[in-house]
């Protein structure tokens, strides 16, 4: 499978944006890129505070869809407000990784990202988990583009050839 | 807005698929319809269990792509194995909707849909929220359909309206 | 002590708002008026929602100071993010009243109120205890108010007298 | 007790399958095949992943029995579906294994194996102890076969002259 | 499938022992006479206390292999001591089903029950889930006798067909 | 913005009393202190057990108000009961942060903190965040003292603007 | 066993003594009693509430041992602080009875109360289990009064009994 | 205050037995010891396993009290039945420890040891912390014996003094 840098790419304007609530949830937030890389997807990764840029927030989540993004996979930690605020203020997709900080193990950011209430989905994968958020914004995408679907399917297939090949 | 009976719909075949454990679950899967009925988006609902019919479930999760659906909100309590199991057999993006049944109040249902191992996401929604499991199916249609995303543009808009006009 | 029910004052424009995410937090939230109009404090109660109302939030978060709010008291349940959004828009002193909506009885709200990043604070009060947030912001003005303060000293005798009288 | 390396043993099947989801729970789970190999009892060590082979676990819980195992031991962590699916697909008795994996500490794993529905049991032991998991299994054909419940019986002796002779 | 009411059965002594630790726990526990019923499988219900008649149960304890049992069924809530006090005592493998009483709905004897250290498992099932206690005990002894093994298959089938005759 | 070394200003009072169960706090306790010098707040440390010195805590609680101090903070770990403590004691508003101590990482003194009954509210903050105590404080003296509300909104803008000048 | 109506009884000064911090408790707390009234203790039953009367809490407290109490029963909701101030304030044993109140269900009570720091140590019995208080109250009284001891063999004697005799 | 190293005191014997399930809990439960020593009581240290030598500890609970034992402390981990058993044994009051092993960080042996059933009380402190077990035991002594009395409440007024020499 040919993997496209995708921040690089010239002609790409990005269709995922990944934010965080603080650069210090970038080790965790990071590897939403690598299925994005892998599957030939244009991103963005940018800082974005629910509560250290509140109004900033809004603005990029108000202009997210007419600038071109399709989802929008938001991490935060603790009593974390992004994704929820992000999803409240955007007609699009959300998906929310709660990030594990201090004593609480990260139980409170994922209760803090899942409980949305009616009208307000944030599409939530598991604690730390940016990987799979990646991942779910490409089966999404995948939905509506068969280059994308099939370099999926050849992805679950490599991911069974791994499994199989295991020698314990 | 006009509401579209999605099921009835002549020509429609369905493209998101809602699928339980259980009959039982059906009081609180059932709201999941009124989003997509709202923004007239065919669906149909079914039985389908991971422990009681596996093997039609793998039929199912296999076949469902090529029968053309794009999204699968699948909604289960307990050790909710259904949505993750789905998820690991079809490329296409699965919705979970964890159940609250018995005494662990869907604490169980939700520790199990959510905490899916690298490389097979759940986008999972709040405990017995399966209202936002439909609405989070729109969102992702909405960002691939223009119409959809002016539906949900309006219903954001009527949901604050709502609000407003609240005297307390 | 004189009981004010300070909404019908005519001069005294509120010092303490009171907001909610939904009318249905409204049994829960009404609570802490009591404290309030028993030591002659003028208030608001309104509903301002994090997630339907975003905007309309930020508004209000940023003008509360400059409208006369002196403490901001703000109830929410489920991935209850209103008291964090509030003290990160606003200046204010903001208390969170966790409200128990669904199967997680609270536990969600209190995470999600409580463990805010470093940067904003809210002070958070016992699950559904709103009486206790009306009283904690009448402790609050009455430590540069002495009138306040003393009400409050006589509230807490009659506390104790009332338990003193106690007979089992 | 004379202690049988049971994989080694040439005229003996393998009875008892001891499957994990990942090669990465072999640190955890190979304690399983301690008590199999004390009680001279025939095991197979192999992985079988729920999520990313999930056909060949299809496969291999339904020939399970027709090739000679009598019991399945099967360990995962996170949203661990494996012992319950294989549970759905055999009528052998399962025992899992609830594996601790990430910040969560196995209290996913454990409600994912234990909170199986009415039809399916696992009989799960607790978080990381799959040693108990192979001793469960050895008791299980114990109940059935003399010689292994005559040297079940001696382990226990031995397990208390442990404790008998400590010196603390 | 001829259904066998185990405990009249003349002829047959039985081999499964259901004991719960009060008689308060038998509306949970009698649920798992019904696959044992259903199988054709000889069983007895009985009181044994670990906190209450401590010598009774270790007499039961250690004869229960020597009475012909094969299989023990264990209910308790609370602090749930009764399946991990009898594991500890025979060799003879226990099903543990933990009973919710009072406030903590079960967690209590969850954790009471399935967190056995080494050298004494119990086969713990899902809270107040003692039908799979049942059943797994059917399954137990299904993988060593062919007639019950073929029931159980049936009954996989039955529960199958249940399934896929609902219409929703 | 001028930083104030608050302690050893010759003729400010302390205003702000921090307290702590034990100096084992003091490591976590600490943070509080610097957003009081940041925003020029005279504050004062000390160690008042409710456990070790019951009778000395009385007497600060109920000297607090006299001695000038307009809030409490107070820290403690485990079954913290120090922050409820004083606010019986005291009418002066108390925050309390709790700290993690052993095994259980600061949840019970979370709850012990703040499930404070009707009548004694305490504002408690984030599990070891002694830091936002110390901003709570200052936001609560900044409602009512126009100097202190110009520092936090330029400390507000300075956060905003260290967000807003990350690269990632 | 001749039971003795302890609080009416003529010449005995009481020698346990059970408090709750309000009358609200009395409903779980006045099954403290029934033990000591079966072992002939003599009790006293009265309301000090360690939050709404702080200070006649500390004069009970220091006074205990010296009115001739042996042991306190204390029990307390929520951010239960009644059973570690007195054990702070006494050298008497203290037995701490978690009550459930609102929607934590007696966890936070149980965490407030058995957490207690190194020094001040509270027996701490089951949620909502004042019967055991008052249980053990009298088993610690038994070891050095061998006519209690005797009624409490006689009460285990009878205990026993009642489960030999049930019928299932 | 004079230190009496009470396991060599030739003529005093035992008052305290110390139990605990496995030599590998010793770390945490000698502390139980320095309270016992400070206080001047005989106590004796054995490790006793309600799992692996449950007929000893049958043994050791009924003949504790003839053996002059007053007090018995016990410690455990996991699914910790020791010291409830040795309670539903023995007419002597028992004080529980849960011991903190593997990933459930004591939750488990808390829930286990607290939660006993109606009849059968275990005086529980908080997890790992044997010294206030100890502790405890004195208190419950000296409750019976003024020379106890008047250490513990030395050792309180050294305890309060240390608190109050500190300097941060």
């Amino acid at each position: 499978m040919k993997k496209t840098k995708s921040r690089s790419k010239k002609n790409s304007r990005p269709i995922v944006a990944i934010v965080m609530g603080s650069d210090s949830d970038l080790p965790v937030m990071k590897a939403a890129t690598e299925p994005l890389k892998l599957f030939g997807i244009s991103y963005k990764l940018q800082v974005v505070s629910a509560h250290r840029t509140p109004k900033e927030m809004v603005t990029f989540a108000e202009r997210a869809k007419s600038e071109g993004y399709q989802i929008i996979i938001a991490g935060a930690g603790g009593a974390a407000h992004l994704p929820g605020m992000i999803a409240s203020l955007s007609s699009l997709p959300v998906i929310g990784v709660p990030v594990s900080v201090g004593t609480m193990k990260g139980l409170d950011a994922l209760l803090s990202i899942v409980q949305m209430p009616k009208g307000v989905p944030v599409a939530t994968v598991a604690v730390n988990n940016s990987y799979n958020a990646g991942l779910l914004a490409a089966k999404i995408l995948g939905a509506f583009d068969s280059k994308i679907a099939e370099r999926i399917s050849k992805y679950k297939d490599q991911m069974r050839k791994q499994v199989l090949k295991k020698k314990i």
